[in-house]
């Protein structure tokens, strides 16, 4: 009898997911069992795989997927994060394993006693980020504190781009991953983080102008803003005496101070909707934002209300997307501001057919053994293959295989409601990780406490 | 018998009301009955008086509640908006009429069918704003439709300062009525209004930017930021043809710009909490806004984050509050930005003994008759006389007991839970507002539509 590995919802981050799976399934005497919504979109190399079985699911169909649960000896959820909670608690009734890519949430959290009770191993945040950032950082703090250090600052940024070879906009941007998140990143509160033991809050509109500088070596110079929470990793990574920590998302530079224009502009506004917004001209959406004029012209009301110089290449990148066109028109109804800002941003930034994506992510650890500061950078840089086999979901999809296969082998054996936080768990996928070309490389740095490139920015 | 008038909640808002009502009292035989949680901070002249009766009543013991609604023969809420809803199911049930100075809820809305079918009145929005706002605007848009008028512009301004003679302060200002609102003011929602047809949005970080300046004879020059929602007024005034709508919030000239270094740096946040906030030097919770540096100064910061030229007199207003002060130190605990910068400013701005407020509001009007256009612009000054008698409490209170004996002896008579916008009540509640120095004046002026001071600003 094969081993049954259930995959509930198979989208396009997925295909290196099964790729690996499909590799190691005769091997191993694995069927891969694939439920998705739209099963007829997967690629024949997977339909077509003898150790592929394929169900079309609907997810909210409770008596089949309790079924697919039951049949199975372990489940992936790559499901929206919202949707887990159902198949989850099917796991916990059938007794089943589940490894998710996503955040944990207070629903989730709350299984965690009866979890624990069935001896079940329910592994979430085990993708990119979160997933490879939690494990990453864990085995270099780890080997710090093993080694007597003890961590004064942790700074962890992570970056969905393009490859530099598929670079080829002035934004030095397109959209790899869900264009919604990017559009109202930042959203719902102030950042909030921690630097040589000060606590720091940037609001929303100013949070684009806060940002870091980062090299790395043979891909030049990026910058990071904030993310929202950096303070909830104190507990999650046990740096209650870290006097900085600091969680960014990165992109290349200039990105961010052109992309205040849409924050200062109010265009990534999700929380209210334009009447009769189908129709109506990029320019004149535009124009919702400025003064009232008889007279004067759109492109300059603009410039001169967020103080654009005549030379300044932010004004190119707002050519580029053709925020002042009179012909183009939103097609949506009764739309945001957020989602009518995303309709004109896929219109230029949506990946093309040779084009590549490239994940980045740079962790910074400061630390202290005896009187003496350390300071140790790494990095990681994963360039994909083409538009379906991308780097995010290279990133994404390999860890959630590899700690299936450890799960259901009785490789890992630690029960709860878990982020692969233990050695047990971060050990061999970063080994199998590197092995499939997604390795950090580390430096040795001075220890500054703060970066130097930020202050006074 | 005398007519029994329950005012429920008598709080420092309510003085010229009860003057006002206890000055008709021999004549009318009223009776006023005043329910409040601490009876014994009403001013003896009140609670001496042969037609007052004082009740302790905690507006949740309902039988108490219910009972004095009862035997009254029309009830006054002068409670926070919030609690009016209950004193509202108490009249429904009792037969009274109501009479509120605050915006009409979603759930006291839902009691006009009931309240129409028992033929009662509930009068909510007649105080100063909502209230004179609504009336003396309706008065002149129904004089110029009766004319064969078309309204093409209604702006609306109001204010609440302090008077010439206590504008003692870097700011002009001073918190003459709840001070949290100010702080908090602009926020939960672009700003939304229409200006010659065309729809605008401001969002709330460029909200103290887009400032329009307005003269006031004898008063000089004041400027307003856009409220909320200026578009709800189509409605309610009945201008679904007007091209410009306008709600605005007056201030002196430069609060808003010094206002909005406050919100620039994030201090009227709301949404969260600073742990360990007591004890905090004001000089300290400035500084959580700004980059971490272990060379620069607080003062160097901001000026540098925020553009301050060295001759501004915004760095005047920051250092007349204290901002960067390291001895005074926060005193509350646990508490959101908002609430400590209200602490900081309530240290600065509350009135002084002599003190007097200054309520100021301007509307204008543009409309067409046949193919000319015309523009009339009307406003209204009323200054306190004291810090009890402020001329806060007499703009809200004296319409609220003027519609209150219009409704009590039966000359008006238009059931459901309504807003003063019938001439029946404004016509008489405005003359006699005018016969106690509560007046507007008007001014033909030409007609712009738009405000020539606001454009490319």
């Amino acid at each position: 009898m094969p081993k049954r590995i259930l995959i509930v919802g198979a989208g396009k981050s997925t295909s290196y997911l099964l790729h690996y799976l499909l590799r190691k399934a005769p091997e191993k005497d694995l069927l891969l069992v694939i439920a998705d919504k739209q099963p007829d979109q997967l690629p024949e190399e997977v339909t077509g795989h003898p150790h592929t079985e394929i169900t079309k699911l609907d997810i909210s169909d409770a008596p089949s997927r309790r079924e697919a649960v039951r049949q199975s000896d372990i489940v992936i959820s790559m499901l929206p994060a919202s949707l887990h909670i159902e198949v989850a608690r099917d796991c916990l009734e059938f007794g089943k394993n589940l490894v998710t890519a996503s955040y944990i949430s207070a629903e989730m959290r709350k299984l965690d006693p009866q979890v624990r009770e069935k001896g079940l191993i329910f592994m979430n945040e085990i993708g990119l980020d979160p997933g490879i950032d939690h494990m990453s950082a864990m085995q270099v703090i780890d080997r710090i504190k093993a080694d007597g250090g003890k961590i004064l600052l942790f700074e962890s940024f992570t970056g969905g781009l393009v490859s530099p070879q598929s670079d080829t906009n002035l934004w030095n941007y397109k959209f790899t991953w869900n264009p919604r998140n990017v559009v109202v990143a930042g959203q719902g509160g102030a950042a909030k983080f921690k630097q040589e033991g000060t606590y720091k809050y940037i609001p929303y509109h100013k949070l684009f102008r806060r940002t870091e500088f980062l090299e790395i070596e043979g891909y030049g110079t990026f910058e990071a803003y904030a993310n929202r929470d950096s303070l909830s990793y104190r507990e999650a990574y046990g740096l209650q005496d870290a006097l900085t920590l600091y969680r960014g998302t990165m992109r290349r530079v200039g990105f961010s101070r052109a992309w205040n224009i849409f924050v200062q502009l109010g265009m990534t506004d999700d929380s209210y909707h334009i009447e009769n917004s189908r129709g109506m001209s990029y320019r004149d959406f535009t124009n919702l934002f400025l003064p009232y004029s008889p007279t004067d012209s759109v492109e300059l009301k603009l410039r001169h209300y967020l103080k654009i110089d005549q030379d300044d290449i932010i004004w190119g990148k707002l050519l580029e997307i053709h925020l002042f066109d009179r012909e183009r028109l939103v097609q949506q109804d009764n739309a945001t501001p957020a989602q009518i800002l995303q309709e004109i941003l896929e219109a230029s930034w949506t990946l093309g057919p040779e084009d590549r994506d490239m994940i980045v992510m740079y962790h910074k650890f400061g630390y202290q053994v005896g009187e003496r500061k350390y300071q140790l950078d790494s990095n990681m840089v994963v360039v994909g293959e083409n538009r379906r086999l991308t780097a995010m979901a290279k990133t994404v999809g390999l860890p959630v295989a590899m700690a299936t296969l450890l799960i259901l082998e009785g490789k890992y054996r630690k029960a709860g409601v878990q982020i692969p936080r233990d050695p047990e768990i971060y050990e061999p996928v970063l080994e199998e990780l590197a092995q499939n070309g997604i390795a950090f490389r580390e430096y040795e740095v001075p220890y500054l406490g703060y970066n130097p490139d930020s202050v006074a920015s």
